[in-house]
């Protein structure tokens, strides 16, 4: 399949831009050779209007006929065979490996969204029958279930070029849900976005959905962002990126003049609470298995353990021995974009910069293109405490180590936090008591909270959250991951003293 | 039971303020005798401290104990008595039989959202069992619940003085979820207000609930309003009540740092479609119907019926004379505060001025006091498609009548309307076909659609949907009423790998 660079609206590539851009080879630090062509404010809106007429067809077909596009959507990527892979690869330095879990992934919830619409229960419905003989006033017959928003935009993140962008969870799930989504290309790994569109187009051909349920825009300029989250067809908004990025779209939401859902997944530092107990009982493994969870993916994940908290006892100095030689184990990675190895350099190097810091693992040795190091770097609780610059996620393989004088200062370091989509408590079964209250300070802070595990590695299923208090996620109400991920598009509605013949209609 | 004019800031009677306001007796016109004392920013902060301090202690105790809180509240509430019924109505200009009617709704609602926690199943705990035999990576044990947000700022109507203000809906299925709630008395009814707060308290005394759970303060000026809920300490606001108030609320909401839950309905014109089949089949009935949702209440309901839609048929100005002869027969009625009055005559005279009106209905007698008349006027289709100021809410026993060329014509009103509460469509068995496109265009507008019947008179439970598509409320996902409305103030946390004596209090 070629990739040509041009956008779709709707069924049809389009390319009127006069803006162009190439993605970048992070391994080899060259632009990869395809030129993308921004969408224009006419496209743009093309694919508004065909989004707008698509969404009262697509939202009366059956679950049964929007399963089968999720269906077909999974297989038209995987036909894409090796050269989805290949691009990936070449968009964004990460091993091929890593390219095939990612396509499964997205594929699994794909096929979990077909799953979860092929009967009505998602819907949740609830039927009351009348009580014409109650009194004072007679019952009416009412009967409830959830409809779509209407068409959503979707941003992908730089992270996921497949999992989180052009097919991933909100595209998956909005288009399960019954609502045409428009998505905004990252600009990153357009080339592996306009693959994997050429495929739902496909698909969506295939099973006959109606034209403008989805469309493509490529763009690496911020205006035509801001200039779809704050159109008037758009109906909801969903993000996954960083905190910048997002509260930057959420100015321009804001100022809509109907408010509309805005979903945004923003980054976390996702603290890790390590008991004395759990220092005792020994440091090696633990150390490598948060070790492991730090330089996973190069630290490119939103769940990367960024805060490790513990009491300053006698194991703590072995496990930070342990933890640095782990660490440097893992020696260089690459990065999935220049821009995102100048931020990890640059925010990492400013918490070490502060005068409280100390620099436990930071391999000063210069690495070419987009290599880089991990780091780990230690300050005390009361430090933490009183410099919430400490809180600022680095994206990329950093962690920072806090020595707090007792349990009671941990806790006041959580207390401290902002909202985060994971924390976690490394303890013992002799620590029960002891960490109650660690779990109910996380309590108030987190989407999700592990116990002797670490936080990458989200699992897509029913149970999972992934969300949480703000900054991690924009609206703590919801998940992003998980079938549960759906109703962040619907909303209930209510039909009263409705025939049956009529009412069994309008409650699929 | 004394009315003091005080605050309560937790379980203690406040009145530091230096600003005073009185209740109005619309029925006479004179003001109440009670002297409200405006609750200072020392006194909100105390509030808003203790509700912080209450909300993990009140979080964590168990449905049955908070279910004893709120059935206690119910019985309080009965125990005031008659001095109750007699303020509510001295504030309002409101029949006696009313005040007991809504103080029975008051009073299901809290004893259902009792029964809604007396189990944990609405915490709907999803429970995944480890797989370690999995491959390529083990599944770890998730288990997901819900978590209440977090002190709740509350705002009463001022339509429901028992019903949605200071007990009612949004307290108690704030309180259900397990947050603390802080009410900003409405001052329309600041008195009816007191003697619920009393019982609150004593209820919350009684069942050993922790200081600060509630709260309630007077204010007749916006400030305060303002103050709580941009205050960082709330953690999710709801509104009932005006467009304008709910937008100017939403505006400080929006200045917050970090973005919170606000959930605010509020008004709706909830619009009637009638068919020329219904019309044909009779009209007496279904104008007197009409009628009477229109004058229920004198009109000041949020589901009232303010616009009714027809296609210019033979039997339409039939419909029209009855209509018209239902609606004198009720004559005039109290209004509940001299400036709802004022608003009412301001709004229907903003819309009877205009060129295109036709006055059906409008007796012109000066009326004393509070009375009003109800008013009925007239325009067509095209006239309402092209002024958007048709669709302004007159709050009141005001309906406009809007004659279509045609049922194309019926549908593009529909379509231009904004979102609304409800919507509503009289038709007969043979219009099965015909009504298709009018129910496809309100499914886009509408939280409620109902069928040969009239939208005032909200049923509480698990199927009614009362909210809508902005600007019925701020986020059509969620329901003001009914045991569902409690996931508003909750939010879902998932907790991985937990052991199993641990998870089990985790999972309450």
């Amino acid at each position: 399949m070629e990739i040509t660079g041009k956008n779709f609206i709707g069924d049809k590539l389009s390319g009127f831009g006069k803006v162009k851009y190439k993605t970048i080879d992070p391994l080899k630090n060259i632009e990869n050779d395809i030129l993308f062509v921004e969408a224009t404010s006419e496209e743009l809106e093309e694919a508004l209007a065909l989004a707008d007429a698509a969404f009262p067809i697509y939202r009366e077909l059956s679950g049964t006929q929007r399963a089968s596009f999720l269906n077909s959507i999974a297989d038209e990527i995987l036909n894409l065979g090796n050269a989805l892979i290949d691009i990936y690869c070449r968009e964004t330095g990460l091993p091929q490996g890593r390219a095939m879990g990612e396509r499964g992934r997205t594929i699994f919830q794909l096929q979990m969204f077909a799953k979860t619409i092929e009967t009505e229960d998602w819907r949740k419905n609830i039927n009351e029958a009348a009580i014409p003989e109650r009194t004072p006033v007679p019952k009416p017959s009412l009967s409830k279930t959830h409809l779509p928003l209407g068409p959503i935009a979707v941003f992908g993140a730089s992270n996921f070029p497949l999992a989180y962008s052009t097919a991933g969870g909100d595209t998956a799930s909005a288009l399960a849900a019954g609502c045409p989504v428009i998505v905004k290309s990252h600009p990153m790994h357009s080339g592996t976005g306009s693959m994997v569109s050429c495929a739902i187009i496909k698909a969506a051909k295939k099973t006959g959905m109606p034209n403008g349920v989805f469309s493509n825009l490529n763009s690496k300029s911020y205006a035509l962002s801001h200039e779809l989250v704050k159109h008037s067809k758009i109906k909801a908004v969903g993000f996954t990126g960083s905190f910048s990025g997002g509260s930057a779209l959420n100015e321009s939401v804001l100022k809509r003049r109907d408010p509309i859902p805005f979903f945004a997944e923003m980054g976390s530092i996702n603290p890790i609470a390590i008991t004395e107990g759990a220092l005792k009982k020994g440091t090696q493994q633990m150390a490598q298995k948060i070790a492991g969870s730090i330089v996973l993916g190069a630290g490119q994940f939103c769940t990367k353990p960024g805060l490790l908290l513990t009491v300053d006892g006698e194991n703590t100095d072995a496990f930070i021995k342990e933890l640095n030689k782990a660490l440097k184990e893992t020696d260089q990675q690459c990065m999935i974009h220049p821009d995102l190895k100048k931020n990890y350099v640059k925010k990492s190097d400013k918490i070490n910069g502060l005068k409280e810091t100390v620099e436990v693992q930071a391999n000063k040795n210069q690495l070419d293109n987009n290599l880089v190091h991990p780091k780990l770097s230690m300050i005390s609780g009361d430090q933490f405490i009183a410099n919430p610059q400490f809180q600022e996620e680095v994206f990329g393989p950093f962690s920072l180590f806090v020595k707090c004088k007792n349990l009671q200062e941990l806790e006041q370091v959580i207390n401290r936090l902002e909202g985060q989509l994971t924390g976690s408590i490394f303890a013992q079964a002799d620590d029960y008591e002891l960490i109650e209250p660690l779990i109910r300070a996380f309590k108030s802070k987190v989407g999700r909270l592990l116990f002797n595990d670490v936080p990458t590695g989200v699992e897509v299923s029913a149970a999972m959250t992934h969300g949480g208090p703000y900054p991690a996620a924009s609206d703590s109400r919801f998940t992003a991951v998980g079938p549960g991920s759906i109703y962040r598009w619907v909303r209930p509605i209510t039909y009263q003293n409705w025939p049956k013949e009529l009412l069994a209609k309008l409650m699929n």
